[in-house]
């Protein structure tokens, strides 16, 4: 076998190798603030699909661009799982740039310069916008498991609200890939008339059974966890062990058969005979992973919104599949990709069987799920397209 | 959305069916009892592949038919990971055939009528041979973690002392999927002369980055239960969240996306809307799956079985790959499942690719990697077809 130089942030770091090599002929979005913004209050609070009440939301987002003075050059970007309001551009205290930033930013193909581009995080997430780990104003405490629980058409409630305080009037387009695009199929369906167009990457019209069973042993990880303490564990004393074995599971099923096989196969980590230790590669990327997101994310978070990705179903209480797909008239680029064992292309397919102005395009990828996420030159070239053609 | 009966016992009254419907046409081997014996004493250890030794060790097995004066008319049965030595045939004491039962017996595609069956529990299991949960003899009292680590190739080698006392001279075929595959693949490769054909079912050559990943969270979920104990738990005291954890991942990745997704969907438990409620069908019945394994299956033995087959390499020691399959010639059955995630179609094209005198079978399911417990109408026709042309 070759000897290879591993380095677990390969992937991470391809994207902003293709940010460097767009930037040549794009410009990046520079320096961004994160904003916040608060959408519910007392007078005026958010009522939540299974009829609980928030009196208290801020939201957390960016923009890029400027809006026009119709309010109607405005791209809405979704984020999935684990992801954040940081979609473009850099921090001040970091060097990092947002997790879609090759797409994103001046003669980009979400170009900057004719479109004001908002991105926030979403309703019960951990960065920013009002969630699980935010003060309950009526106790002082971390809501921690005293937060209602939320869906994924209350998390675009939400985005339509800050929507309204921004002057959008309308969107060109929503766009967003895995549990983004649960957000950008809820979109048409709940305001038709704020939307002219969708892209939804790598999602179904409603939660499978098979990514509903992962989440499952997800969040049985974080739970089993003695350290997870019922939810009441300090900010700084996560249940690691569970959240790490959370994450393993997850990237697993966001990465494919082959994509682990050519970036690992049986590179060993050492000569180890250790019943307990890590022989593989592919085991410590695994934890690395796992490491990663506990410094990042909260447990409980990842609680709340895979239970919010699981009751996805666009249809629930709106009849049948097809008709309910029908129901959404705008200009729509599905995109699938060709090795997602998470999201099959077989979801995708039956989107367009019924979306009434759809057209399909199929990222091919060795990298999984996760593709929507790595594939930059192909996705570039699509969206672009796309959002010529609006 | 259907209203369906669910009964988690589905697949498994399958093959109970098949085997009553086979049994109109064909006999059942009946009766069966469990059989034990030594091979190795301290005058004739085992030495084991990493170096340690084993100074005792007791075989459980079953065989059906009989062997005939040349002792050359005998097939092996390999089982996979929580398998038994319980092939065909019922106890006593118990109503539910062997995992194989619709295929071997008389008149059947594995016919007792002509063959010598045997099958083994593996060295390291917990079903009757010598292992983690037996007593140490230097000790008095059980091996836990102290039983030293083993490798496929050292399972192998318990059932070649097997077949010595048994006196069988030589395997007509040696077969098995599965885990059960790594070690029919083992066979010709250190007693050639001992085996005529094989039939390796859902296997490859070398376990994968993504298979190895699998395993590892599933340990991972074993040792992050503090029941676990360092392995020190009381046999009536198992880590049962941590093993019922690892055995929901290893669901997932036995089955499909379209099994689960016919046999589940988002079929509701209850209106729950409790946010750490079984809410979904499909999580009642992982956790189902996870019970079940706690009932039957030893979390030490767990470990070192997954890490056995995470070591699985039929390279290791020998040479490159083309050169080590080439040096196969026994006539072979390799056969493949349509839908198998965890050991995919490539990885037996792989073995095609380079095996002198193979031929191949895809076995058309939705049931994923468990279609070799599932499919055995499919299975049936192929074996009989194959054994009857040797």
């Amino acid at each position: 076998m070759l000897t290879r130089t591993l380095s677990h942030e390969t992937w991470g770091d391809h994207a902003a190798l293709i940010a460097r090599s767009e930037g040549d002929s794009a410009g990046s979005v520079g320096k961004v603030n994160p904003q916040v913004c608060d959408v519910a209050t007392p007078e005026n609070p958010l009522e939540l699909q299974y009829g609980e009440r928030l009196e208290q939301v801020a939201v957390a987002y960016e923009t890029y661009g400027e809006l026009n003075s119709q309010g109607d050059n405005a791209i809405l970007i979704c984020h999935a799982l684990t992801g954040s309001a940081h979609a473009a551009g850099i921090y001040e205290s970091e060097s990092v740039p947002g997790w879609w930033d090759p797409l994103i930013g001046p003669g980009k193909p979400i170009d900057t310069n004719k479109y004001f581009v908002i991105c926030s995080n979403v309703l019960g997430g951990c960065y920013g916008t009002t969630g699980p780990i935010s003060i309950n104003p009526k106790t002082g405490f971390p809501y921690r498991l005293e937060f209602p629980r939320y869906t994924v058409r209350d998390m675009v409630e939400v985005q339509k609200r800050l929507a309204d305080q921004l002057k959008v009037s309308s969107f060109a387009s929503v766009i967003g890939g895995s549990m983004g695009a649960m957000q950008v199929l809820e979109w048409p369906l709940m305001y038709p008339e704020r939307v002219r167009s969708i892209v939804p990457i790598a999602i179904g019209a409603r939660h499978s059974a098979w990514a509903i069973g992962l989440n499952e042993v997800a969040r049985r990880a974080i739970t089993s966890d003695p350290k997870w303490n019922n939810g009441n564990y300090a900010p700084d004393e996560q249940p690691e062990t569970g959240l790490g074995l959370a994450r393993a599971v997850a990237m697993l099923s966001y990465r494919s058969f082959d994509s682990l096989e050519a970036k690992f196969g049986r590179q060993r980590v050492g000569a180890t005979r250790d019943l307990l230790g890590v022989s593989f590669e592919i085991e410590s990327y695994l934890s690395y992973q796992g490491v990663k997101l506990v410094k990042r994310f909260d447990a409980n978070t990842y609680i709340y919104i895979t239970k919010a990705m699981d009751d996805h179903d666009i249809t629930e209480g709106r009849g049948r599949l097809p008709s309910v797909l029908k129901r959404i008239k705008q200009k729509a680029l599905v995109m699938g990709i060709s090795s997602d064992v998470l999201y099959p292309e077989t979801e995708q397919k039956q989107l367009m069987d019924y979306l009434p102005n759809a057209s399909y395009v199929r990222i091919n990828s060795p990298h999984g799920h996760d593709a929507f996420l790595i594939e930059f030159p192909q996705l570039a070239v699509r969206l672009r397209r796309f959002l010529e053609s609006l």
